[in-house]
């Protein structure tokens, strides 16, 4: 199963790729929509407010190609929500079970 | 009860049937509102930025059917979080008991 | 514990004062705010947006008293996400409790 | 486990400390950006409509002080859901364990 190998996967390796995915589509962005993301910190800030989809609206991909990064980041945010829920309720069961088998 | 059957649910099915509401999603706000929504891209980004809940509202329906599409596709995109996380903490009991009773 | 309370509430009950909280939030905010929100369905629209938190920001209240019904909206739609989330984990245990059980 | 220590903290704590940092950051974000944001509960409200993650877009930040400001919201708001999400497994473990013990 799927779940099994995505909920073994080290919490410092999902810090690290989040961290690269984050950065990497700041840095994009900026390349692909260069006249509505004048800076890194523009990318950077557009990426959090969509990753955790607040989307205030004052930034937002116009072109195509900006449109499918949006989309891409739209998945990844959803999916990391639910790698995180899925360790958390993993870890709980984990530490239920300790606290039964002795303490 | 309602939630066993809708956790039994293949994957696979959820998956089509998924991608054929937003396909289906996008080509209907196109027909409902051709002022706001030119193409069918841009009803799939429309689509895409609803269900996922960022809203940039870049586009936003002003009829009142498009609305109703778009309050039909909260219902649906809320609906399919709710049957994900069904689905991980299912699968996580299942694959505890599996390492419980032997390895 | 209140959570023992909260998810023994039956599920009849949830969806009827559901339906009323944004029935009554929808009316509300049209005699709140008349001239941001025209009609009842500029009211629910609105309503519904802010609950599912997907915010397009085509409408949002400007009052002092709009902006607090919008911030008990908040409370409330989050509140039954999590009421929601805890009835899918004891419907799912009941459910795997039976399975085991017999079958 | 670094998940046990956050389960651990006690309801009350959880309330108080979360009405001190919407407060300090409602505070904060009037002094940053007193262009935008005129009044506290101008600041109050826009705290709220970043941490529940609607965005409605009415109010955001401009300034790159504001925006880390914003980013360190995000942060705690998704935290905090999860914890919440975290206790609210954990209450119904403990609630599940002693219908089965008695009743
Ligand atoms: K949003
Ligand atoms: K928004």
């Amino acid at each position: 199963q799927v779940l099994k190998k995505v909920i073994k996967i080290p919490n410092y390796l999902l810090f690290f790729s989040s961290i690269f995915l984050v950065v990497g589509a700041s840095w994009l962005i900026v390349i692909l929509e260069e006249e509505t993301f004048h800076t890194f910190f523009d990318g950077f800030w557009w990426v959090m407010t969509t990753v955790t989809t607040v989307g205030y609206g004052d930034l937002y991909p116009v072109t195509i190609a900006g449109r499918w990064l949006a989309l891409f980041l739209y998945v990844i945010g959803i999916g990391l929500i639910g790698v995180v829920i899925g360790k958390i309720i993993d870890g709980l069961a984990i530490y239920r079970k300790k606290r039964q088998e002795g303490d």
